[in-house]
């Protein structure tokens, strides 16, 4: 029975995982676990938090009486689009751990483009010794980053201390340390400098369907790996696939990397599964970790109880 | 007529690339191009300098006025083991191209191994959508390098700032900024706590065969990654290739990044193109930019020439 000291799960994530993080988390608190059959019918309306991951879309009009709502990811839209959200805060996973992996990500693909990693894998597959002639050096390449929330400022750090020039991109202009930033009003300055796209936004009605045909034909054809190079870690509707597939054909883009899709999982007769120019993973660029994710609401929820602010709040008037 | 202001220049490189970086290097010198025809009967007992890269073995017999050799690359076994090497300073190539280049090298196969790269390129292959379940982060994974010159430090400043835990090992104590490193009487402690196993050491009478069976048993089999991983980008001489095929067939080790090889290129036969869990690339992690090769040696041309000492000389008592 849910009190005004419950917490919901609500998280489409691997069972296994929501299961074992659960044991020993949220001690002294009553947990109504969603993936539990036996949940589907408590009373939820007393119930004071929720952490949620594509929640119930009749969640909300069940858990009336919330005070905070944590997203399962850094990424929020899937709270914010669903129905009867109350007006509570709305608090972001930031932890350590996603920022890590996620730059782990980031640098990895931008190394495997700028060192010719498909050259050289379809080279291995013919047992063919030949070494590629044009091998620039990172800093050689400018690697743009559009989205310079906590995931974007650490990515573009690393990539500079990896040697790339790097830019940054975010619709209010933002300060970081030792990289050239732009904002919502020079974004065609910035494409045209940049030979690697490295989408990290936030998925809002202003960035659903960005990253089209006119982005990529505005990016720097004269760079020193032949051609620009999109990748995409952010969200998968930020990017309009069919203008993908046909850059991606037509060399508009040379190559990309992609962990989000408009659809997941990427059905299986998508071209761009084949495409010998493109890096496909599954959404595990930054997967969040659930005990991780429960350590960061407890330490929210502590913070609520002590009479302090919460911290990384979601801005309802831009989404994110 | 190669005069006491002379330069040969004998570099098993690129004969376009030689002949590029040749025009306009050394102004008011004369240039012995060893690679052009013509040269071949020049009586060379005059010049004075000798920028080489696997050197005609009879080059130091003709050659017998030489002040100074410049290694074409950061390796100098080629030089060391060229009959009748005067006794003169043997310098090493030590560029910031260079090293920026091998720790990209370095850094990008250590993220392929750390994030599932092999793996997620199968799945591609085979169109299926599924996270793997165990991803460390790079901060659980312990990479050791073996070689502490210019690049293996600048290779383990660079691995740690993504996230890794670094260990390094040399000959003799070096000292890194915040890195634990051992030498030769720590040797087993070092690979025990090693789970991605980086070599870059030069190869002397010492390091060959270094990397065989009997050291990749003793590296952490208990890591994260599930099993111990083998780099190489120094030497292939250094490497027993028998026992790395037989080590990445019966697990001894997980899998291995490989871009030196015993003989290179390497064999068409060689089992190692075709094993699932090794990357091969052709001896390119750190290609010597011949521009930037000759720069350097202009500059310590000027050294010698302003009385100055030499920079990055071969020590021949230990052959590097």
């Amino acid at each position: 029975m849910a009190d005004a000291n419950s917490i919901i799960i609500d998280l489409k994530f691997s069972r296994d995982e929501v299961v074992s993080a659960l044991e020993n988390a949220f001690p002294g608190r009553t947990v109504i676990d969603m993936g539990n059959p036996s949940s589907a019918w408590q009373d939820l309306s007393k119930a004071a938090y929720a952490v949620v991951w594509k929640p119930d879309p009749l969640l909300f009009k069940r858990a009336t009486g919330l005070k905070a709502v944590f997203s399962g990811g850094a990424g929020v839209d899937h709270v914010m689009t669903t129905p009867d959200l109350p007006d509570v805060p709305v608090v972001r996973f930031v932890d350590r751990s996603l920022t890590d992996r996620m730059s782990e990500w980031v640098v990895w693909q931008c190394l495997h483009h700028l060192r010719h990693g498909f050259v050289y894998a379809r080279q291995q597959e013919r047992r063919t010794w030949a070494e590629v002639k044009r091998q620039p050096e990172a800093r050689d390449v400018t690697v743009g980053v559009m989205g310079l929330g906590v995931l974007g400022a650490d990515a573009a750090q690393k990539l500079k201390t990896m040697g790339f020039s790097v830019l940054g991109w975010s619709r209010r202009k933002k300060q970081l340390d030792g990289i050239e930033t732009y904002d919502a009003s020079d974004l065609e300055e910035f494409l045209a400098r940049t030979d690697i796209l490295v989408g990290l936004l936030p998925l809002t009605p202003e960035t659903r369907g960005m990253f089209d045909r006119a982005i990529f034909e505005k990016l720097n054809r004269h760079g020193a790996l032949g051609g620009p190079i999109f990748l995409n870690a952010g969200r998968g509707g930020s990017q309009v696939e069919s203008d993908l597939i046909a850059c991606l054909s037509d060399g508009t883009l040379k190559a990309a990397s992609l962990d989000v899709f408009e659809r997941e999982p990427l059905a299986v007769d998508s071209p761009l599964w084949a495409m010998e120019n493109v890096v496909v993973t599954p959404h595990a660029a930054a997967a969040s970790e659930v005990r991780a994710l429960f350590r960061h609401v407890q330490e929210q929820i502590s913070r609520i109880e002590a009479g302090k602010p919460l911290e990384n709040i979601v801005d309802r008037s831009v989404g994110y």
